[in-house]
């Protein structure tokens, strides 16, 4: 696939250099949308923007381009071109694409564009990013409830042109409150002359424009749905978002959950894309704070110098003892984060889900205490073993006690759980197990 | 909503014990299926049979139940009721519960099932998990391609009770070969005598029987489909599988890379309902591995032991400088595995982003070396600081070097790139930080 993409690619490259576009149009024809999007992006701004034109299904191609892409070839475009082309996207990819245009770009366009995009533009980049109302798109289908099964198939062909699915259809009163669903599918299995009302599904599944849309997404997967309304305050339906926008959002909320439990914070984009400073920015957070949180580490091994020093077998324990907290706890906090994201587990599950932590982790802890204890008789003696498998126990234990706790306890505190990350953990874990694994030994060993 | 839930249990519990049907199916009435199945989920199998039997929509309630409820609810029913329930079934959910069946379930239900359905099972179990096989569904609508537009119209509303979508018809020849899809909406918008043959677009997108599921997932999100038609190796159409799968398909894979690059192996199922060996057993053998991994950090600590006996401030800074390889490389090991796992980023990009990680590696080195080198001066003096600075990035850097490459490595081996777990990147950073570490400190201090 990719390399026909950049094979496609230089030919288009020189067939609009040498102006041969009945060429280039017959070169893509049978490419699919998203497909000659790649293509395109490939290929210089200033020659790309002369084939886009030119396309008949443009503005579809266009809304897959990467939004940094739509920026650079739509200063290329001559204004009343780029106001045809703007005009004809579906109305969420729209708004997308003037959030993401400068100021300038934005005052050279609007005059070009008709009232009613005007109008939409402005209602819909008023939402919030990550709400409803952002993912949101005004075009859907609607129907009234007395409409006749007949009149309602002939509204939704008049409908279709602009609407991003006609599968659901909309019931609304004259206030546009929602008042059911109606899917084309029971139309068309309907008598012609049946009344909507009687056939509408009433109170239909919806989110509020202010929702999050991570639950809207989980909504649409839960409910199996294609489409899913969105209301505003006042209960009047104001878009519909896409079950295709809903597969968007979960895949970008769990790269999200998945950089964060890494210890990166937020979303990076295209990691391709990123740039030094961007990548850079993103981790040095995490990276230095937990450079300073490992101090108490630090501090507790400082405490307890004159044990060390009697006791040099110790230090050759250090790494495997601490790292095996973090990496138990690692996996507890893993289990739970993804859990919480999913919707598996809710707070209230805590307490019950602790006590059977606890005994995984003395099964997991007891296993590893024989595997450690093992190796610490060869290199030490029946003391040492015996320091190392109740240090291991007992570390594994606390691992995993604050592994699955701290996803929890971050989300009380209003942050996400999945910033319960593997190095914060990771910290977190050795500086308890540093503490935990030489006090034992202070109580076991001697000073010479 | 999951209050709501619990109170309707209860109340149905009430009446099914009371044989109150008819008040339950009133209290259930408006309830959808998703929803209902939770719902009888909370109440004893051998109660919650007696209500699902009598429901118009069993059907689809009893597809939303966890498999293991499912099993647990069709030991109660009398054979013919439950052959009845299991005929009504979507081909699909219909396989995957009698692939969760035991030998004597199956024996007893075969028989009682008719002919068309029992080939279904043959056919659809025979296919091998995780391929596009056993994810598809046999319940799809197709047309001829010699059709009208209003033939078409008039046989799909003959398919449609069986279809688990009308909304895509596929065309197919005599031999089952698949020549193309049209969508119910172009339909319903064409002129009736048009023929099916001028409309339908060919040559659609599809998925062979063997593709792994994750990659008819990315399909579908790729190219917005509401469903995918599945062919088999002489290219004849066998199935297709739908958004909504495909949604499942997506977040159960994202869990699965999620937990294994938390150190646990492969999918626990819920985790509510996971059991302490379960947990166990897909969390032990990471742990184990890595406490023998260890050894090599226990190693390179023994083979500077003299170093370590004469200048004990550096064991202080040893978790310290040891962590943040381990940091370091889990956040590079993050950004890959995610991003080879949605397909932003392919094997071949494996150099040229190697030479930007090793630049934002350096940045983030100089910036720890710089915050640990105070740390240093204050507790020990200016060789300390300058010895624990050059060890910060050289450790930082290898870090990000092994995070960044393993995830690669792992995928040529054959494995799945998020078997690059945190524990594993921590381990195989700590032991190259200890010895990168010991090293430069024994080339700056001396034995006494």
């Amino acid at each position: 696939m990719s390399n026909t993409n950049s094979n496609l690619a230089l030919v288009l490259n020189d067939a609009i250099k040498n102006d041969q576009f009945e060429n280039a149009l017959i070169a893509v024809k049978g490419i699919r949308p998203v497909d000659l999007a790649d293509v395109l992006s490939q290929i210089e701004a200033s020659l790309a923007w002369r084939l886009l034109e030119r396309l008949p299904n443009r503005a579809t191609v266009f809304s897959y381009l990467e939004p940094e892409t739509q920026v650079r070839l739509a200063r290329e475009f001559p204004r009343a071109s780029l106001a045809k082309l703007v005009g004809e996207m579906p109305a969420d990819e729209r708004t997308d694409l003037f959030k993401h245009f400068d100021q300038s770009q934005r005052d050279a366009l609007l005059p070009a564009l008709a009232q009613a995009e005007r109008e939409d533009i402005r209602k819909l980049s008023a939402y919030v990013e990550g709400t409803a109302g952002a993912l949101m798109t005004s075009d859907y289908a609607t129907l009234v409830k007395d409409m006749s099964v007949a009149e309602a198939l002939a509204a939704l062909r008049v409908e279709a042109p602009d609407a991003e699915t006609i599968y659901h259809a909309y019931v609304i009163d004259q206030q546009r409150k929602l008042l059911g669903v109606v899917s084309l599918r029971e139309l068309i299995l309907s008598n012609p002359e049946a009344l909507i009302k009687d056939l509408m599904v009433r109170d239909p599944i919806h989110s509020k424009v202010t929702d999050d849309q991570e639950e809207v997404a989980k909504k649409i997967a839960r409910y199996d749905l294609i489409a899913l309304p969105i209301t505003d305050e006042k209960g009047a339906m104001v878009g519909i978002v896409t079950h295709d926008d809903a597969m968007d959002v979960a895949s970008d909320e769990a790269t999200e959950d998945f950089h964060r439990a890494g210890g990166v914070v937020s979303t990076v984009g295209n990691l391709k894309d990123a740039t030094i400073g961007l990548l850079y920015r993103k981790r040095v957070f995490w990276l230095v704070l937990l450079v300073f949180g490992n101090l108490f580490s630090g501090a507790g091994i400082a405490h307890f110098e004159d044990i060390i020093a009697a006791n040099l077998v110790l230090v050759f324990f250090l790494p495997l003892l601490v790292d095996s907290g973090g990496n138990a706890g690692s996996q507890s906090a893993t289990l739970m984060v993804r859990a919480l994201a999913t919707g598996e587990v809710v707070m209230r599950d805590w307490m019950s889900l602790l006590g059977r932590e606890t005994l995984v982790a003395l099964c997991l802890g007891g296993t590893m205490a024989l595997a450690v204890s093992i190796l610490g008789y060869i290199r030490g003696d029946e003391v040492v073993a015996l320091v190392l498998a109740l240090s291991m126990v007992a570390i594994v234990l606390i691992g995993c006690i604050i592994g699955m706790s701290l996803p929890f306890v971050l989300s009380k505190m209003g942050f996400d759980p999945a910033s319960a990350s593997a190095p914060l953990i990771t910290s977190v874990c050795d500086a308890a197990g540093v503490v935990i694994y030489l006090f034992i030994a202070s109580q076991f060993l001697t000073l010479g």
